[in-house]
């Protein structure tokens, strides 16, 4: 009818931060170059600052997949014993991932919406001390649910498995204290909380899961671990890096940094927070109440209506891309993101767009109702904020 | 205090469409090659295409003021008698460059928030039928009024006098019939309806005004029409072109054409509307009233309250860009624009974030009720839409 534009705020590919696209241009650089290690280097240190730890960080031009794949083929060996939570389609590809390669993997399961609870997890490792692995997710970005990975990582630090944690969504949207806590793998995306396209994922290594490797024997060869870090030593990647999504990767670390990674976390816990309020507000019910990540929030639609009917109209009416539900939860819940480069603006939009598309579905809504909601946690926070 | 995303919502430069930037990279091509011909003939016609004119139209490498200049110097002799209608900074500006050029100046000023009469044109044109042009703006992007300039225009054609329209902020904001209404010169810029960045103007030019080119004395030699047509039907221009510019400017008329020159018009009225009753739920008086422009709404802070308060908010709550009063209307108005790249997701959230402001600052504000007002304005428009 009039003009859309276009506004991506799906779970990944996040909206993107311009000055970091912008530095994709400079990209005629050559990778066995000083120029290039001064980029990479820069890439890694600033990493390691904004994930607070100083276990090493190792990226790879991949998909968070293959950052998974890694931990898994570079630190098990075939018919280890491992213990996956699995709380939605991204624990459930955790337990393909370990069955693939031969680990004898006993699965964790909660309900979509639900999640894990520490207390399975400390009872499987007192169950059977041989358990070389746990794996979850932070946040599990299928169903909004998010993990109490505190909890998880002080239960496994205290026996022989390390704790492997898929933090693609979980990283810059809830608080992970690598070292604290004893978390010894965190795999993250550049397509999520750090603002840029895809097409790198990375992963932290403790010493503990170090150790592991030195025995580990299943079979790999791109995703090395030991390769890679002694080739990142010396400032340059194993195969081909993907410079201008590093050079991009530079800058929108910067822009974290001088924000603060904590900053970047309470951004998003707040836009969550307002929106299951604005949720509420139009009567709407969300789909893991329990245990809500701030990545993502998951809503159910109004009783008998297919939630791709609201993911269309988002598009069709206004060009707004969210998210429908994944797998069998397709049509189920619609999904509205929240980490990375988001912001009051964007939510005040997306929520005035909801009511109208409520609306012309024949739900009663009270146009700028949700909206409101969504101001007074502003208010609140804003608040907070001038007295801090 | 957390993330802000930096907006330009101001009347010029106007948000820009993202393809067209993109498309700035591919500038590595010469300007008097074949490559750039192509280039320079499809912006040419396709903005006939869109402004509905079959008469010449010539781009400039300058701002607009650049192109009104060239209206001047290349149509008038010293001494020529013409009127300005005068109704805000930008009426000004045609006094001043008449009179600097030596032309003989009458000035039919209006109170800024007012708009000139067509009958005052009409009687100062009786008065003196040695007339030879009449200097308006369509839109008054300063006071954000709009002249009657289909009234104007026919009054004009009747006469020995050209009409010349500063429609820098006019073009995609309102109807201009340039042939059915007897517009001799229409001035625009890249930098407003056009989605992209400033660098280039341009103006049409009827067969009446070349005939006064033809006798016209005063001096130039940059801003030459006569040479810029001969060298356009070549496909070139006099000077060096904005190479960069005018790739954007291809892509951003091709989407224009695609959406069609009357909805980007009925966009910026729609929204225009919507902001002006949103205003009236907030309790804020509008400036310009009585006779409304769809380039830009200016609205009057509540009593006591210097506009610039609101500017700023606006800027460091919400990293929102939106204009001030100029020169003496500075902290009087605040001015929400419309024009090109603009849409409901963007109003949503600037009316979001002003109510947000006034409530800040004291303002007896219902969170979400302008909001709500932009909402219905939606729904009618999208359900006369469905009719359609």
């Amino acid at each position: 009818m009039h003009i859309r534009k276009q506004r991506l705020l799906t779970p990944g590919p996040t909206p993107l931060y311009p000055p970091a696209l912008q530095a994709m241009m400079g990209s005629d650089i050559h990778h066995r170059t000083e120029d290039f290690r001064v980029v990479y280097r820069n890439v890694i240190a600033d990493l390691k600052l904004v994930l607070g730890t100083s276990y090493d960080v190792l990226p790879f031009v991949a998909s968070g997949t293959g950052a998974m794949e890694a931990a898994v083929s570079n630190l098990f060996s075939r018919g280890d014993k491992v213990v996956v939570c699995s709380a939605g389609k991204f624990g459930e590809r955790w337990a393909e991932m370990t069955a693939a390669f031969g680990l004898d993997v006993t699965v964790l399961k909660a309900e979509y919406g639900d999640a894990v609870k520490p207390e399975q997890v400390a009872a499987a490792l007192a169950a059977d001390a041989s358990v070389k692995g746990v794996f979850v997710q932070a946040s599990e970005t299928s169903t909004g649910a998010a993990h109490d990975i505190e909890k998880m990582g002080k239960i496994v630090a205290g026996t022989g498995a390390i704790l492997v944690i898929d933090a693609i969504t979980g990283l810059g949207t809830m608080p992970l204290d690598i070292e604290g806590w004893g978390l010894d793998v965190v795999v993250g995306g550049s397509q999520k909380a750090f603002m840029i396209p895809p097409g790198y994922a990375f992963l932290t290594v403790s010493p503990k899961a170090w150790k592991m490797a030195e025995t580990a024997t299943l079979p790999h060869y791109y995703f090395d671990l030991k390769k890679e870090k002694k080739n990142a030593d010396k400032g340059e990647s194993s195969y081909t890096p993907n410079t201008s999504l590093l050079l991009a990767f530079g800058v929108a670390l910067t822009y974290i940094k001088s924000l603060g990674m904590d900053k970047l976390i309470d951004n998003a816990q707040l836009l969550a927070r307002a929106t299951r309020a604005a949720a509420a507000a139009l009567g709407l019910e969300l789909f893991a109440p329990g245990s809500p990540a701030s990545s993502v929030t998951a809503i159910k639609p109004p009783a008998g209506m297919d939630s791709g009917v609201i993911v269309k109209a988002f598009k069709t009416r206004f060009g707004s891309i969210i998210a429908n539900g994944q797998g069998s939860m397709k049509g189920k819940i619609f999904r509205i993101a929240h980490l990375g480069y988001f912001d009051f603006a964007d939510l005040f939009a997306v929520i005035g767009e909801l009511e109208i598309i409520l609306a012309a579905n024949g739900v009663p809504v009270e146009f700028g109702k949700g909206v409101a909601t969504v101001q007074k946690v502003y208010m609140e926070a804003a608040a907070q904020a001038e007295k801090a």
